[in-house]
């Protein structure tokens, strides 16, 4: 990857796609993953740090560290940062619709679509995009909340494998502590992407470039990456169920 | 329009979205108003009234008569039904966020938002689809909270303007006090479809099929319908402004 090359692709975006809105800039999640601090930096390069807006919205069970190396990185690339903390938001909601924690994947959900509120509230009320932090990976396992982290306006690293995003880290000197973090999307406690996904991102990443991209067929790519034809075919079918995820809402089309 | 042939279609169209997700149901928010009244009656004549769970989300604006119709409505289909007030849900929000509700836009939107939060915690823990409420005209004229009702996993009604909604409410047997309420968002009092887009339905739909559905240009649009040229103009740029509303989030191409 021609990193230097990429850089001024997204940087590009960025700014043509603030502008083509009127927008005056963007809000930006900050997890204190390398995702994310990416994107803010990418979004104050393209656009000016007075630009950009980091929210770090920490719950009850995000790690402290995360929360200092986001607040750490925002003072560093010299952009508005704001805390706040969703826990409360969240305990409301439990408690008016009687719901639980119990179903990880419904609360987990609800988390990341409380934060697409809080983040929605504050781009509408500033006249800013969202921009999103989803990777290239992470959008074809449909590895992200509908309608939550998978809903902004613009994803500057979303045709980036997490792998060229970790590439891209290194050539823009995004902090190792940030860049060295074991991938979790932080819903619960001990939360691993990899863990979740069942796979590397380094394997996952080469069977996606093969499946997606060169549109191999299952058994060549197996034998290309020496690696299991059924390993090759549970990618497949994440990113065939995930498939809802990456489009608008069917409509029925009536023909009369 | 053939309302029997139309009824059919979107039956059909249900019945298999929900079979091909392996989804034991929809989960629907209901308003009190046409659409949600008619799109609740369509799932419950597609799937089986057992279904079908209807929302009514009203907060601190809603009219007590939105309620109390869509609680009638929901006993006369009986379709299970559950009330969740979402005003403290909103109240612990913008106390989080240090937000008021003099911004209109973005306070509507938060309301809009917390239902699909509430929707979805309901439909990822019942396994269901959200099926959602948004017709035509509103979908072309971007006139819905992006992330928020925009937000949902099928578009029952999506290709059947206001007026065709109506058309297909009086074939449905939808009760009067639903069909011939004033189309309103209710994300506050007093708020109407028709003033907030400055035109009636009647006549929006007219210049949607004419500038959507047959392409017709501007001037032989507003010759052939008799209006003005800059209302088909200004509607025109409602579609344009809006266009982001109904594409998934763009993602930034990099060519290597």
């Amino acid at each position: 990857m021609d990193a230097e090359k990429t850089q001024e692709i997204i940087t590009g975006f960025i700014k043509r796609k603030v502008s083509e809105a009127n927008a005056s800039g963007v809000v930006i999640g900050l997890s204190g993953g390398i995702d994310s601090a990416v994107t803010a930096k990418l979004c104050a390069n393209a656009l000016g740090n007075d630009c950009v807006l980091a929210l770090i919205m920490p719950t009850g069970v995000t790690s402290e560290n995360d929360v200092s190396d986001a607040v750490n990185y925002a003072k560093e690339l010299e952009i508005d940062c704001r805390i706040i903390n969703i826990s409360k938001i969240l305990d409301s909601f439990l408690n008016e619709i009687k719901g639980d924690k119990k179903n990880k994947t419904a609360y987990g959900n609800i988390m990341a679509r409380n934060r697409l509120c809080v983040i929605y509230y504050l781009a509408n009320s500033l006249n800013r995009l969202v921009a999103g932090t989803g990777n290239k990976s992470e959008i074809l396992c449909g590895y992200f909340t509908k309608f939550g982290d998978g809903g902004c306006d613009i994803l500057p690293i979303g045709d980036l494998y997490k792998t060229r995003v970790r590439e891209l880290a290194e050539y823009l000197k995004i902090p190792d502590e940030i860049r060295k973090k074991v991938p979790s999307a932080g819903l619960w406690q001990g939360q691993s992407d990899e863990d979740e996904l069942g796979i590397s991102y380094e394997l996952l990443d080469r069977i996606l470039a093969e499946v997606v991209d060169k549109k191999t067929e299952t058994s060549k790519a197996a034998t290309k990456l020496n690696t299991g034809k059924d390993e090759v075919k549970r990618i497949g079918k994440k990113i065939g169920d995930s498939d809802h995820k990456r489009h608008t809402p069917e409509i029925c089309r009536i023909k009369q």
